[in-house]
C-alpha cells in the first residue's frame, strides 16, 4: 500500500523534558499546563477554537525508535499485543491527547491536561465533541483491572 | 520541521463506496458493520484487542485532495477554521473514529458503528479507555447548537 507522508503544523511545548516521570496518559496529567505552538501558515485555520473547551491532539511520539508487536505495558508486567496498548512503540508512532484549552492567544493554544514531551510535532488539531466521542465501554480488556492506577502511574524509559 | 513517513498497516472495509451520502460522525453510524483487515505481518499486535468493546481507529482520509484553512462543515453554513471542524480537507488529513469491536476472526476484526469509506488506509489501533479517554466538555463551540443534528446528517463531495 502507498506510504503517506504528513509534515508537522506545529509542536507542543510541555514541562517534560524527558519521558521518564511522564504520566502515562491526560488522566495522571490534570492541570499541567502546556502550549500547541502552531506554525504562523496555519493560523487562520484556528479561527473558532477558541469556543471549544476540549481538543484532540494528533501528534508524533517522535522519540519512539522502532516497534514491537508485543509490549509490555506500563501498567502490566504480562506482553500484550501492541494493539491492546497505548505504548508509543507502534508500526505508525501516533498519538492522541484530549487536552483542555485555557486560552488562544494568536497562533499559540494555552491548554492543560497535557501528557506528552516536550518538543512533539503536531500533526491535527480537532474539535472534542462528547456526542461524536464518549462512549460507554463495556469491556476494556487486560485494563480493567489496571486503569484505576494509571492516574498515578508515571512513565519510565522503556518505550524511547 | 522534519516530516514523518506512515506505511498503513491496513484497510477498513465499510458499506460505503463513495463519501456521498455517509453518515458525518459516528454517532450516526450506530451498527453499520464494517471490518478491518490488518497486514499479516501486524498479527501478532492484534493479541489481547478483542477484550476490548471498543477501539480507536486511525486512518487517513485518502480520497482528500489538498486542504482548505477554513471550511464550511456539514453541519453549518458559515467558513469555520478547519481545525475548530472534523472535516477531512485538512493539512494532515488523519481521521479517527471509535468503533464497537464485535468479535476478531485472525487478522480481520468485524467491527461495528463505522464512518469512513470503503477502502480507508488505517494507521494505527489503539484500545479505547472510558478513563482516558471521555471527557466532560462544557463548550463545544460554533457546534453548541447543531450537534444534535449530527446523528441525521450525511455526507456529500465537498471534501473529496
Amino acid at each position: 500500500m502507498d506510504s503517506f507522508t504528513f509534515e508537522p503544523i506545529g509542536i507542543i511545548r510541555t514541562p517534560f523534558t524527558e519521558p521518564k516521570g511522564m504520566p502515562i496518559q491526560p488522566s495522571g496529567a490534570k492541570g499541567i499546563p502546556g502550549t500547541v505552538k502552531v506554525a504562523p501558515e496555519y493560523s487562520r485555520g484556528l479561527k473558532d477554537v477558541e469556543g471549544f473547551s476540549h481538543l484532540v491532539l494528533l501528534y508524533v511520539f517522535h522519540l519512539s525508535q522502532g516497534y514491537s508487536l508485543e509490549v509490555k505495558p506500563f501498567l502490566d508486567d504480562k506482553l500484550r499485543g501492541v494493539f491492546a496498548t497505548r505504548a508509543p512503540k507502534r508500526p505508525n508512532p501516533i498519538g492522541f491527547s484530549i487536552v483542555r484549552l485555557v486560552k488562544v492567544d494568536a497562533n499559540t493554544l494555552h491548554i492543560e491536561d497535557i501528557d506528552v514531551v516536550d518538543g512533539t510535532p503536531l500533526l491535527d488539531i480537532k474539535p472534542f465533541v462528547p456526542d461524536f466521542d464518549n462512549r460507554e465501554s463495556e469491556k476494556i480488556g487486560w485494563l480493567s483491572t489496571k486503569a484505576v492506577d494509571a492516574e498515578m502511574k508515571k512513565s519510565d524509559s522503556r518505550f524511547t
